[in-house]
């Protein structure tokens, strides 16, 4: 699998609003977007650090697998998202070693990026994402 | 806080030995570096990722916060580390405004880095290093 770099990081909010005043006035960044992503029940706001994204995710339905999330494990990092090429190929090379996938092929996500998830299962624990544009 | 990027992700594993086929063979990463940081209690192996590292830790004692973490919350992201140009006086800024600190001045950590925690209380519940060489 050829990943280029962390694409971003996805973490877990109860609230976006809430949470914002940490993200830009303590640590300095700025939310260049906010989006709701429907069909996965969350909206989320966006943060550039380099070459990788904070991605806060707050549920937008108490049956949102954030909010269950969110209430099993409390707030906190919900996954990492790596670039890579081709995420139809990585996700085939990776199911071919053994690796247990989430989505079989991939589907839209937010910023219109391709996404797909791997089972945590297969990563030591790690919900893991393999985005590309 | 001037943040340039994403320094490194660290993620408790039980066996670095265990969990490097997943990092090499299925992400195709290539471990650079292992090392033992005698005062956190871990053996520690490093993954360069574009800008971003991973960092394996494994704990090498039972009464090592990572091994008292693993006990917790299972394998898992452990924390997220921001580069920024200046440690102590990142640190001043956040305590200024309010931030709970785990260290109130810079340490040393792996691979030579000065490194200092904020508090998961302060930091919506994400375990916040900062660092710089």
């Amino acid at each position: 699998m050829d990943i280029s770099c962390i694409e971003h990081i996805g973490i877990a909010v109860n609230s976006i609003s809430e949470s914002l005043p940490y993200y830009e006035k303590i640590l300095g960044l700025k939310c260049y977007n906010i989006e709701e992503v429907a069909d996965q029940k969350v909206k989320t706001a966006f943060f550039q650090i380099g070459q990788t994204k904070i991605e806060l995710l707050e549920p937008t339905s108490e049956d949102s697998t954030i909010a269950k999330f969110i209430e099993k494990r409390g707030e906190g990092v919900h996954h990492i998202a790596f670039a890579v090429a081709d995420v139809a190929g990585a996700l085939a090379e990776a199911e071919s070693k053994g690796v247990r996938l989430i989505d079989k092929a991939p589907r839209k996500g937010a910023e219109g990026l391709n996404i797909a998830f791997l089972h945590p299962k297969s990563t030591g624990s790690v919900l893991t994402e393999l985005c590309c544009k």
